[in-house]
């Protein structure tokens, strides 16, 4: 069958829904600066759907470090990949401060996180090694594991006697293969707002020989006393070899880094396909991220407004009935039983009706049958935006458990 | 084995030159405005690295518009993944006029190019499809295959008998599987310069049912009457279903986009995981891309003043006698026969001696035993420019056929 055919006939599980989603539910357009309130619409919402932890994205010295490395470097700067063309001090030195902070021997920074995570994987492992991964690892972490040519085990999720099964297995097969293993997992999943169980991963370096690679998207700038990330908050960053965290949560950016031991950082330096063959991170972005790096690692105060807002978020969700599940993050998913037409109403109601947006997220990122609308606290909320969303939140359930909701998908 | 073990005991082809190669031939660093004299080292060179076709990387009113809008809008908006919260006026703007551009019913931009086409191939294709593609395909589109489950068949560089074999063979194949067949090629290949025949390719639809998926990142602004690419070059422009462009070459950005048939953009732009699982193009560099597509769109003189360059510098090496191979394009690479230390010698004495910096590409980008020193052309070099490194390849080839150069690799 051709394949645009084929495409025609079956947009996938949410391009399906698009006829009806599109432009609100799907690539809702937030006008106006990153701030609790922006403009959805023409009308302002009070917003809970950017990653936007620390309040960087929008902070003065942060937006003048950005127009003053546009204006001085231009967003062309450096061209090429960084190992033909695209090097240049300020990459370095970010590396360097990197790696200071998050207590590594060497950093690279990576052109952007999605293919950096996929490329780290691709080059850490041969097909004789064996990669034992949490079930609910990103896209990125899965993607990476779909290249490898050797054999992969995945653990359920957080599950510490589920991991060990599978490293008892591994570790049978890699003393046929003459390989290693590779264990990945996440610092905070940015769905369930779970940590990882890291200090139960690295205790288990006590029976078995694994190379531990985590992912802390979400972990980096939100969590541990300096905010180094789900590492320093559980004890165990040492016990991390690799660290990876991405600069579009916390950092207010793209781009992202990967830091461990100085060998292994300048193999991926010379080894990682996305890197060696793609564009450097441009100038703007990086001296961009210095100055957000500075305030990160200067300004506590960013970090305790953000889980200020985090604990009044989420012990007054929980106070009012609602299922919030297990996180210890700021993440904060709020979990309905229900179809989607539900949700959409429900969605729709909260926007028009309440003024707040938050996102909805659906099968496949949850899924079948679950429904989220997941939460995103920030350092620049304030405990009245909470109030006043736990208030909403309590008027629509009140609707969703009396049923007036309507059964069809909401559209705008 | 452990990995990290096996990972200091080798390095990997690249990485095992780290040690005199660091810093000079690999992740050197170019100061200054990008344009043909930068500062390699504190000292002036005349650059042939950078992929800055038209100029347009420090052209006054690109520079204008890159800090108007980081000044305007900051790096960090907008937030989240473009289906999420990351979606603008401005993307779709963009989108618009990058369709109207390259004449396809729609177009969907890429938060980068390397992952933007991994997940394309990755969306595309079930398992009972079969992919065919040359074999001096990209890093990111081998990747994009490596990802696929079902059977993919590598036809000869260009060779249209062999795509036609190949093709005989997946039909085959298909009418058992129930899947359809995708060809990948390239509209400029950025090593050999050559094009990619896809007036070839496109006459074969009339023989075989197939979907043709074609990157052009270094045919975007070069190539065609208008610039609109290779596909415009050859005339088949219709012929190609999906047409690929990164903003990293002729644009002088990052970022990408593919353009097709209104159904099938839809798909790709609900089910590309690179995309719906990360974060959204920072408007500041969709800004910068509207100004720089209206350049390459409205200003022919800089493809014409690039080609001026282009055929100076290739008529002028091939009358020295220089091995520049098939190129078509601006892409204008110089192959030596000889091992790295030749090579080595040979790129030092041109960067310390006559001021000329251009790229060396080694294996495994190129085959083992050929040497590259590759030349990107710009609208921005002058005849000067190019007579000044013609005499200058004129006398490093003398030294070169005198045995003058040591075998031991240069070192800075």
């Amino acid at each position: 069958m051709d394949i645009f055919e084929r495409i025609a006939a079956n947009r996938g599980p949410l391009g399906s829904h698009s006829h009806y989603a599109h432009g609100y539910f799907t690539f809702p357009k937030l006008e106006g600066e990153i701030k609790p309130r922006m403009i959805f619409r023409g009308k302002e919402v009070l917003t809970w759907s950017l990653n936007n932890y620390l309040g960087l994205a929008n902070h003065p010295e942060v937006r003048k470090a950005d127009a003053d490395a546009a204006a001085e470097f231009g967003m062309a700067l450096p061209m090429g990949a960084r190992i033909m063309s695209g090097n240049s001090n300020y990459h370095e030195q970010l590396e360097s401060e990197l790696a200071d902070f998050i207590k590594k021997e060497d950093v690279l920074l990576l052109n952007f996180g999605y293919q950096g995570v996929v490329s780290i994987i691709d080059a850490l492992v041969s097909r004789h090694d064996v990669i034992v991964y949490d079930a609910e690892s990103h896209a990125c972490i899965i993607d990476g594991v779909r290249l490898h040519q050797g054999k992969r085990f995945v653990f359920p999720h957080n599950d510490m006697a589920g991991l060990e099964k599978q490293l008892e297995r591994a570790t049978k097969l890699v003393q046929e293969t003459g390989g290693g293993i590779l264990v990945i997992t996440e610092g905070a999943f940015g769905m369930s707002g779970n940590q990882g169980n890291l200090r139960g991963v690295v205790a288990l370096k006590e029976k078995f020989n694994f190379r531990l690679f985590v992912d802390d998207a979400h972990g980096f700038g939100t969590m541990g006393a300096t905010g180094a990330g789900t590492g320093e908050e559980q004890g165990v960053q040492d016990g991390i070899d690799l660290y990876f965290s991405t600069f579009a949560k916390s950092m207010a950016s793209i781009g992202a880094f990967v830091g461990g031991p100085e060998p292994v950082i300048e193999y991926l330096r010379y080894n990682m396909r996305s890197q060696i063959f793609a564009k450097s991170l441009p100038m703007p972005l990086v001296v961009g991220a210095l100055k957000r790096l500075e305030l990160l690692r200067t300004k506590p105060e960013l970090k305790e407004n953000l889980w200020t807002i985090v604990r009044a978020l989420q012990s007054g969700l929980r106070e009012k009935g609602f299922n919030i599940g297990t996180t210890t993050t700021p993440v904060t998913p709020v979990l309905l039983n229900g179809e989607i037409p539900d949700a959409t109403q429900l969605t729709f109601d909260l926007r028009e009706n309440y003024g707040i947006f938050c996102s909805i997220v659906v099968y496949p990122v949850v899924p079948k049958g679950v429904i989220m609308l997941r939460l995103i606290p920030t350092a620049v909320h304030t405990l009245d935006d909470v109030n006043q969303t736990i208030a909403a939140f309590e008027a629509i359930a009140a609707k969703l458990d009396k049923g007036l909701y309507s059964k069809q998908p909401a559209t705008a």
